[in-house]
């Protein structure tokens, strides 16, 4: 009989970390050992998240790198951006390993970072050791890290579905533009006027139009993919909320460099993702819901006008977020990439 | 060419005061000529609210009781209770007509208002002028008075399905079970966990049950309705929070005194408002769609397994606030009831 | 290595069997070996569930006895109310164990059902043979049976919430109101005006008030709990139809024998459930998205001016429907209940 | 004192028709004195409308061109696209002018039809005579003409978001992105998977990528707004279903021909529409619910990394289709653009 692995989850209060939970409840080699709250408080997991009753019996304790150093193997952080990168260094230096699903570590640059966080980086170092988190595109990075960035939502639906076009070099590079709809989930669960229901039911708005800090995450990630910066990715990136509780849908358009065909577009696109379990290139045109509560990113191709269009959904909360976390941890715990996933 | 009547309305910021902004556009003998808002800040009615863009250019002010008195003749106060008994007498000593949508000047007894408010009334003499202004019921009452108090709304529903039966003494009046649901925008505008999109959009639930505020309110007008306290309605009134934005949907038990047949409920009830020009007495089922963004309350009548049943609907802004708000300020300003007004 | 029991699941198109098989996926002793759709295609049925492109391979049947006996032990029937019974006799005969998700076996009196269901029962043997599975109340039935009639969504929550206080004699049997709330997945998958997203949207409204088939159902099992027909439970039951996908709100009132004290009922409710894992008795108010997509049944009881008010929530799609039967599964199999749920 | 014009309403039982009647209700020179339904049945209005009871009180009549032309002096048409046809001519021949809400009489070139609705005109005489009813592009076109074909309302949002910019030649003509996202109300009364409430809630999908009915009526309009035929306007559109029941929003990207600033964009599209009281071209990002229950389109414009992108929001079944027919009925009276309109 194997001892299971001790996992703590770091901010334990919001959407993500609930989701993360629910997974991991589920997980054959994993225990949750610890859970912390930024609060004060140090309520029971199954205060915060009702849905838990009956399901974990944790209190949260407040967040202490020493505690957590004895209790767990691996921390998944579900914090504010700003939050994570205080006390990733302390972790690391205990030898706990880091699953991060803020936007601490995504940027390599940190003066990209900086200009689209209005905050400097302070932990450079841990910046540099630091993995993008999306495994479809660099799995093999993955499993010997101690720190793992876990990507966006939008990032991943968008990256996603471009990284076959960019990676051979289909498209022309500045003619992106990513129109994304996302459930109200996405904002995280601290109440503001935006998301009261009365607002937002039975509305559809865009938001940081041209400003949205995903933008910068896309295009690195695409710049890499496409062979690096002498060529770069430069997306127009504009976000939508929509009154619905996950989901995000991309519909992505791109001027192919040359001609353009459907049905050898969708078949580059099996081919490119044969061997990641959690992509589904599909005939069909998808919907948020046939992958919602799922870790599946859809993805499907047309050809309107000449101008490639792709389709790409995923629940933000699990492909999107807790998912994915798990399957990093996965290949960090050198587990098969789909344990405790569907 | 007759003078339009100046209306200000106290407290803007809010859905109802938003509703009320939108009826008043259309009353051919009302302008409103002030609008005040809490805050520091003054804004633009169409900052406020959006959607009434290019409708109205108004600025909010501080209150001020001679400013409002200079420029109008009826403050409608759409302010959180206890603020509302802090002005409401030094509007009406300076000849101002009040409607207060508040809950500060329905309940007649002080001490209940204590009781169930948590806070002592401080405008004793204000609540002895106040009248009650359902005008389904009290209609005669409205058109002299200075001071009405609008009822809420989950109390219009319940006491226009109730009365009826009540006045003709049909049915025992402690059997009395309110079951009542109602759209998230009957919350206010004030951001919060329990109103946050992702938490109360595909979830129902009671809350404050055996507590609601509106319980001795319902009682209150039942018990006059029935002829007075020596034989007190006192209902059981659950109230549940739907994911809609509005509507109130009451479904109403009670226990007959005698036997109750389905056709002469109903035609007793067609008798009861033949003269309510937003009462529809249905034989079908209704739905809070029917009635919402009207000020129309819809209610049918059955009898189940000997027990009556009541079901009333109408949409918690209007009906339950703004339109029955217009309907008694009509009443005051000696107007035809419906105008401006369906 | 021990082989897994084959399930066929009869009648695939619809939500309960999408969840069915959603579950069933997750269970380490079963394998879904056969799927039968009704209309003379026999699609994929990643194409009738495209939620479940990649999880399952399987392309449905029409549905054959002698083939489903072949190569199931288990057939799970998700028909509508006398399609099933005009197949379980074939089925049973060649020794398929069944459990059916329609009505057509819940009700022991054929009468009853022909009065309710406005059809002839045709096959009173497996009437007589069938237990109701309802495992909180009759688990000792449910493993040596092979005929298990699941319970209804709305029965499931009104029984569990009233029959701690049926079995112990609290209550006045005729006094009891169940005002049951649920989302629209409960009406099913064919499209109809009333469950048009337009008309339901945005809209709440009472249905089949007195006349809904869950009540024979409901009295049937709390008369049984409460000591059997000399002293039959008659309820009032009125269903609402909410604007979300899934839950169950039950809201139930009950006139108390003697004097009613919530602590007391809190401690009868967690006493009588302490052996059934999927009853959460909680002590603050459930909301359905607390049990959504998960198998609890969550209850809480309060006492409102001397009558006691039961609220209890469940996913009409799993605890009401896929869950149970899962449940009941695992009991025939002699599985540990909670097998591949939570 | 005037007598009020006889309108009759030709396919009454849709969402559109329902908006009409509503707003006519509230029109001074206007009194509905027929209304047909294609059933056999000759429903109340009220019936198939509960939201109107006690408001009108008329029956729906079998359509019949000679009653029609007795009682009314305008049709209002709210039929399915090859139903309008069927019927204009006869109606024209009787003298009544006619507003077509279909897709009939919108696109000038019958082969242009024939190609998107799959079936051959069978009016070209109507065709050649009908106006493209869209005010804020067409208004002095309006007045003379007896058959007005009203735009959709995809294409009423996409054509006032892009005249501006297509009128000063400021864009590549065939660079323009129509990322449109549509409420449920949009497709239509009649019941079908696509919209039964559990399959559309909780979910958002493109659909007919490519092949939408009006994006040749978006180039058609677009392409004479521009100067013709020779530098026609050939727009990429793809529709979104959002779940919530009324409201367009249209993304719209395109490249600018040489370079372009914000401020300068808004204050062209200020001045174009100075004149026009329906389009709000605001500063802020509006929301759909901005312009909801009103004939409002709100417009506003963005650059992001050198494209242009232009938001647009207004309510389909108002200022998408009865409202902007109103504002049409209203020109061709000779009554105020804005009457009974907000």
């Amino acid at each position: 009989m194997t001892t299971k692995t001790g996992v703590a989850i770091v901010g334990a209060s919001g959407y993500a970390a609930r989701e993360l939970i629910g997974i991991l409840l589920g997980h054959p080699h994993v225990r949750i050992t610890a859970a912390t709250s930024r609060h004060d408080e140090t309520p029971r997991l199954d205060l915060l998240h009702p849905s838990l009753g009956r399901r974990i019996d944790l209190t949260c304790e407040v967040f202490d790198a020493d505690r957590i150093a004895e209790k767990a193997s691996f921390a998944l952080l579900a914090l504010p951006h700003t939050a994570s990168m205080a006390i990733v260094p302390a972790l690391r230096r205990r030898g706990v390993r880091v699953i991060d699903l803020s936007a601490d570590y995504r940027l390599s640059d940190p003066q990209v970072y900086a200009d689209w966080y209005s905050h400097a980086h302070t932990d450079p170092e841990g910046l540099r050791a630091a993995v993008y988190g999306l495994p479809e595109l660099f799995r093999e990075r993955i499993p010997p890290v101690d720190l793992v960035a876990n990507p966006g939502c939008y990032t991943s639906a968008s990256i996603l579905a471009l990284a076959p076009l960019v990676a051979q070099d289909l498209v022309e590079r500045t003619s992106i533009i990513i129109d994304a709809k996302s459930g109200v989930s996405g904002a995280g669960r601290s109440p503001k006027l935006t998301y009261h229901f009365p607002e937002c039911n039975e509305s559809l708005a865009a938001y940081s139009v041209g400003q949205h800090r995903h933008t910068p995450e896309i295009d690195q990630a695409l710049t890499e993919v496409g062979g690096g910066p002498r060529d770069p990715v430069e997306v127009i990136f504009t976000p939508h909320l929509v009154p619905m509780d996950r989901g995000i849908f991309a519909t992505i358009y791109a001027r192919p460099k040359g001609s353009a065909v459907e049905h050898d577009l969708l078949a580059l696109y099996r081919s490119y993702y044969a061997s990641s379990p959690f992509v589904r290139v599909v005939g069909h045109l998808p919907a948020t819901k046939d992958s919602a509560f799922t870790n599946f990113c859809d993805i499907t191709v047309r050809v309107v006008r000449g101008r490639i269009v792709v389709l790409a959904c995923l629940d933000n909360l699990i492909k999107g977020a807790a998912g994915v976390a798990v399957q990093n941890l996965n290949l960090m715990m050198g587990c098969p990439e789909e344990t405790a996933l569907f």
